[in-house]
């Protein structure tokens, strides 16, 4: 698998940014969309995904990466302050042998327990979607 | 440990930036400074510092991501260039808990392989820096 290729827009978080696969939205506007992980790692793990197509952050416009990022501290604070972790992990891979397994850019914002651990990504099966809105509101009702 | 708290100029990434301390550098320009992480994870593992003190992403100024992150992105796209990986990993952890070590503001840039595996964060001695600069020269000229 390559780093280069074609953006695919019918990978699963297009579908989701045109509303024809559901999320557990906690945040969006204009620039990007940040919903639950159905794959937690953590709980209250989060994803932040821009609105602009593109498969990674390589290829993403560089014009374009501070507003997109600027959404990523954003939802990377709310976070914290309607959870409370220890720490945060922040995180992106760019290729499959790096551990993308969606081709639509984003960045994976996981909560961390000074004493818990983090589960493999996407080994036991989805979260339901009522327990991820637990914590969902729980980031909604921090933002700013 | 908390997500909170001071800055403290004498962490190792602070000398780093008043060449109190050497580095093996592949980027600097008024923003930030890019070398390479002498506890690799894999070959070629570089880290991205802004010039600003912060300890991490959280606490770092909403109006200085945009011009942090896209030299983060353009360093990121030397390493794939330079060193062409079959894919890369750009991870940051805020507070210990979540594996920070040094407290000023670093986002990891890690190459990976499609069957090399990654070595834990500082258990095995620094890299020799003649070792690193091998690597660091082959980043360094993949710049525009």
């Amino acid at each position: 698998m390559s780093l280069q290729g074609d953006y695919d827009e019918n990978n699963i978080f297009g579908k989701i940014l045109r509303g024809e696969m559901p999320c557990v939205k906690v945040y969006e506007d204009e620039v990007a969309l940040a919903f639950m992980d159905v794959f937690p790692q953590s709980e209250g793990h989060t994803l932040v995904i821009p609105k602009t197509a593109a498969r990674n952050f390589l290829d993403f416009p560089q014009d374009e990466v501070g507003a997109y990022m600027e959404r990523v501290q954003k939802v990377a604070k709310a976070v914290e302050k309607g959870l409370s972790p220890d720490g945060i992990i922040i995180t992106q891979f760019n290729g499959a042998p790096a551990g993308q397994t969606v081709f639509h850019l984003h960045f994976h914002i996981i909560p961390k327990m000074e004493n818990g651990g983090l589960r493999p990504h996407a080994v036991s099966g989805p979260v339901d979607a009522a327990e991820l809105e637990l914590l969902a509101v729980k980031i909604r009702n921090a933002f700013n």
